[in-house]
């Protein structure tokens, strides 16, 4: 999904935001199931924010923006408070050359922050140090850990759920974090794990074949199996292979598809009446293993067994969608913990793309190439900006490196 | 899918018509998809038709119907020119007290009649006599039957697709319609056989949990099962239960939800909005089994054995989809053969409804049973509408019990 307003006139905007008041009027007068109605309050709500963002006015109805109102320009802002970011499962980018303001991230999802009072529980659930991930802020967004926390106390316990969009044959180092994180996770609480390699997905969205997308999932398999999981606790699944062959795990796509409108995940995702019924329906195959009896060699029959996600944050939408199904098919909501980005080498105003090989430094890069992408695209000696560059100059040693060290133990 | 032209005035259907020549303008400027445009296309030609049965004169951008112009009001037509027929997977409904128009639908649906020329065909490619349902025009339409009997007479074989929506626990008589002449195909030209029951369309179509739709499932499968096919030749299965067995199915249906937008899917089965991503999703898995590799373990992982599909006429929207997009994943288009409806035992307006347990005739009904509702519901001795009892009087033997006749083989 692409942020939309960003190209928008406060007036465009503001008819937007008019024409949405109305659908939801018009949903609510045809009694409407309540999944659409929330859907279309909660995009009428998203869009207020932007609108105060771009004209500092609260929209009122009837109101149009004055014509003084000057919508901000796109580039770089000192305090990032105008910044256009596009955080979604398909594009991470922000005009802001410090990265992506996470603290209006947080608003804008309504996830909660990763304060020091958590940081400090989870080391005394956990009786070890915090990861340095949660000490350096690097999982800085939650929803329901405390409940987890809680229940764990009270000897209830959990499991664990990651994946990876398996897009091409070597993962890069961002894709490292939350598969680091989550293999610190599974020693200090000794718990189940599942890691999703979402093929399907990649052939649905990009241009390679089911053969490939196949192909790439098994061999990030072992990139992913490198970071030294618990073998008797961690099942790594393909969608393309366990689909078919889980019964279970299918039944619950179809529960949760059956509880989804395309108005809704239209509202969420963006999708639209162009997109193909795979991408629409997909959702559905991401939110499944969130819920343990999708898992029966792993689970049994068992289906109140809570789930935690620690992923990056543009995967939230897709978790977003299934807290709200969960409690309607009989499930627990799954818990989250939210990473932020991993820079690309170019800078803090995209993160590292498999698709893009300057961007990355890959598991199968060579010593000399890395030595050779961080000399030339990431450790250049000049500023964020050509503006800044030109201010305040060259600088030799960058700060935007320090993302990579970022992955390596120490004593921050 | 309800056809919404019925409710429709000449002049709501003429701006309809209009919208719709705006929509194909803009999809042609956006260069949008050809699947797409297609797709718009194919609705606009349909309104074109719907006008002109309607006001009697074609479609003229800019010239709206004349006042002058009657709606047909929507009582029984003699000749049937003026009904309002509504055919698609999910209702069958005629205003015509004779029943559907079924020269009509071929020429919406676009197939081709099962003339005399065809039927003296597979006689002599199968050298025997044609089944009754065939003689006595039961099996109506067809698309690409010369196509596989020109391939059978080269040695080059085929095999069947045939289904079933459980949606009850018993099936009734009109179910057996598709079920018997696909076990004379079979019987005649010796090939494998397919069954799919989509417990879980029903699941997301009607308000039944997974376990009820599954139970059904199983429950009809004996009802099938007693039709006598060959065990050796025969496949039945439960999508519920083969999704989450057969890894290569579930390919096959991605790739087919890969290549159907949901532009398309709204044209061709009328959904909405606020239509769940289940519903949107499914017709791919309706499409699956037209390809033979879906089935590894009869067909190995050949992809060119061509598929005939017998199957009641309401049923085609679906084939219509899989054959626009067979060729653009490699794979043969599925022929089909047609079938007119089973009358509910009240009269041809609607079908036999395993939801309408006064309509039908249901296997597990009692010879007792049977007997009642034939008395009481088919064999009244009454007119088809009150009118032309009125103008007619009673007449004790009643047509429409021929239609449970046509059931048992003899000499017709």
């Amino acid at each position: 999904m692409t942020d939309c307003e960003g190209a928008m006139s406060p007036v465009e905007l503001y008819e937007k935001l008019t024409a949405q008041g109305d659908q939801v009027r018009a949903l609510k007068t045809a009694k409407a199931q309540k999944a659409d109605i929330d859907a279309a309050v909660q995009l009428l709500l998203k869009l207020k924010v932007d609108y105060k963002q771009m004209t500092g006015q609260d929209y009122k109805a009837g109101c149009p923006p004055s014509e003084n109102t000057v919508a901000p320009d796109n580039g770089p802002a000192a305090d990032g408070a105008d910044d256009e970011d596009t955080v979604d499962p398909w594009n991470v980018s922000t005009t802001n050359a410090k990265g992506v303001d996470y603290d209006k991230l947080i608003v804008r999802f309504g996830s909660s922050k990763v304060d020091k009072e958590l940081v400090d529980r989870i080391e005394k659930v956990a009786g070890q140090q915090p990861h340095r991930f949660l000490r350096r802020g690097m999982f800085f967004s939650h929803r329901d850990m405390h409940q987890v926390l809680d229940a764990y106390e009270k000897n209830k316990s959990f499991y664990l759920y990651t994946g990876r969009g398996p897009s091409s044959e070597s993962m890069h180092v961002g894709h490292l974090i939350p598969f680091i994180f989550t293999k610190w996770l599974q020693d200090v609480f000794d718990i189940p794990l599942v890691i999703q390699l979402t093929d399907d997905e990649k052939y649905l969205w990009k241009d390679l074949t089911l053969e490939d997308c196949n192909r790439f999932a098994v061999e990030n398999a072992k990139d992913i199996i490198a970071c030294g999981f618990d073998v008797n606790k961690t099942f790594i699944f393909s969608d393309l292979d366990y689909m078919g062959a889980s019964p279970e795990f299918y039944r619950n796509v179809v529960k949760i598809q059956k509880h989804v409108t395309f108005n809704q995940v239209k509202g969420i995702f963006g999708f639209t009446d162009s997109d193909c019924i795979g991408k629409i329906s997909f959702p559905a195959i991401q939110a499944a293993p969130s819920f343990s009896n999708s898992f029966p060699h792993i689970f049994g029959s068992r289906k109140d067994i809570q789930c935690l996600i620690p992923c990056a944050i543009d995967q939230d939408p897709y978790f977003r969608m299934t807290r709200d199904v969960a409690p309607r098919i009989g499930y627990p909501k799954p818990a989250l913990l939210h990473s932020t980005f991993f820079p690309a080498l170019q800078g803090a105003q995209t993160k590292m793309s498999a698709s893009d090989a300057n961007s990355s430094i890959f598991l199968t890069d060579t010593p000399k190439q890395i030595k050779n992408k961080i000399n030339k695209h990431a450790f250049s000696g000049g500023k964020d900006t050509v503006e800044e560059h030109r201010k305040y100059g060259g600088k030799p040693r960058r700060r935007r490196l320090l993302h990579v060290l970022d992955l390596l133990p120490g004593g921050r």
